[in-house]
């Protein structure tokens, strides 16, 4: 997987640190970039403090081939993020004058029209530079600076500036991934054989999850092999289906059903 | 808040960067540290990779009071959080011998015995010099290595470490905060009063969250007051609420009852 691209998250906002409110950005964009080819490796959180933004943006932006900012673009004094991306890059914020079209048509088309004040024309302001991403949801664009794509934190606005802005990046080699479950069966009595697996298809990666549920079989082991190439993931997963079978599992392809998330001990 | 004590969570695994596993642990830790007055400042997803791991547990135990770390301590191959905690503070990792007792006993005590493994193994052992976290929904304990804390990734065990932790740790200010809402009130509204309620109260921490939900009425802000200083934080909400009305808004005390997620725009 060396030759695809590869991402990290940013998301920005004190409401997450806080525990307020649950992400959902991470999950959506970690199975979309990945169907892209554009694995996600890293994934920070951050306040809405300046210093550490444009810190954070510049370290990321140099490490990897993109780097995607989820919140902090709205017209309140806590929606820094669009000026933090200016200073990272060391360019000016100025109103961008698409931006500013748009949004001066969309507020004077209301009934009653809408002011166009300066906390909105704060959401029309922008890093000299920086490409629009348009999007159905809100007449307010996210933006691309270079590799750093910068969009909203609310997940319906973030999805539609996530569709609008996929079709323009480049794309690696989709990772695909192998699951094989078994109920009844523990980590430590499959370990050495996996290891075994993974051993033989190190360009794979090879993981453990167990999961747990009521009843009398509390749980079990779901076993996954993933990456680029499909069909060393096939014949992974069936060494693991076969390691299943030789400890008396009973091994089932694909995730186990579950109410509660399984996450890896 | 300067005076508190600061934490770091360190989120490890493949399964959560792939989009697999949607991490339940975030907003657990950071709503009951929050209440320990030790606030998350950063958090960070990272692979198991061995020099990630080792490189980010150094720079974030030297920057935060104290670390957190969920995930991979399992006994499979891609378990290697323990090891590389030992390598990131210099140290030996050997067998701890409370740890190895424990499961030695726990393992034959089993009806059939459980063969107490190389794998099996990996789980007692750690650090040098590390303190066990002996909890509740395991044999096989997290520990603590100076301010580095070492927890499963299993949410279930993950909290039952926790509660048995959270004691030993050296308590700050709760930080308390107080939420306004108002439907029907958009941000580009309020965002000039509610800056001026962040310059009166520079110690707290004034956030505005719009909501979203279907229906006649789309949603409205969710204006949110927080900090140390209780009084501080009840003078800001009447603040907020008299902001909300001047806008014509009927603002009501707490978060809005939503089906889905509300996050900042």
């Amino acid at each position: 997987m060396s030759a695809n691209p590869t991402a990290a998250l940013l998301i920005i906002g004190n409401e997450v640190l806080s525990g307020r409110t649950r992400d959902a950005n991470l999950q959506f964009l970690a199975t979309e970039l990945g169907a892209l080819g554009i694995p996600v490796r890293e994934v920070r959180v951050i306040p809405d403090i300046e210093a550490t933004i444009v810190g954070t943006v510049n370290e990321l932006r140099a490490k990897f081939t993109h780097v995607f900012t989820t919140g902090g673009i709205g017209p309140t004094h806590d929606d820094i993020t669009s000026e933090c991306i200016a200073k990272a890059f060391g360019v000016p914020w100025e109103v961008h004058p698409v931006a500013h079209a748009r949004m001066a048509a969309y507020y004077a088309s209301q009934n009653p029209p809408t002011e166009f004040n300066a906390a909105r024309l704060r959401m029309a302001t922008m890093p000299r530079g920086c490409v629009l991403i348009e999007n159905e949801a809100t007449v307010a664009p996210g933006f691309s600076m270079e590799n750093v794509h910068v969009m909203a934190g609310v997940p319906r606005i973030m999805q539609a500036m996530f569709r609008a802005l996929a079709p323009k990046l480049e794309r690696g080699q989709p990772v695909v991934s192998a699951t094989v479950h078994a109920d009844g069966v523990f980590e430590g009595q499959i370990a050495d054989p996996l290891a075994a697996v993974q051993a033989r298809f190190p360009a794979l990666d090879v993981g453990s999850y167990p999961y747990f549920r009521p009843g009398p079989v509390r749980g079990g082991v779901a076993l996954v092999a993933k990456g680029t190439d499909a069909a060393d993931v096939a014949a992974a997963a069936d060494q693991i289906e076969a390691l299943l079978l030789a400890v008396g599992g009973k091994p089932v392809r694909g995730e186990p059903k579950l109410d509660d998330n399984t996450t890896k001990g």
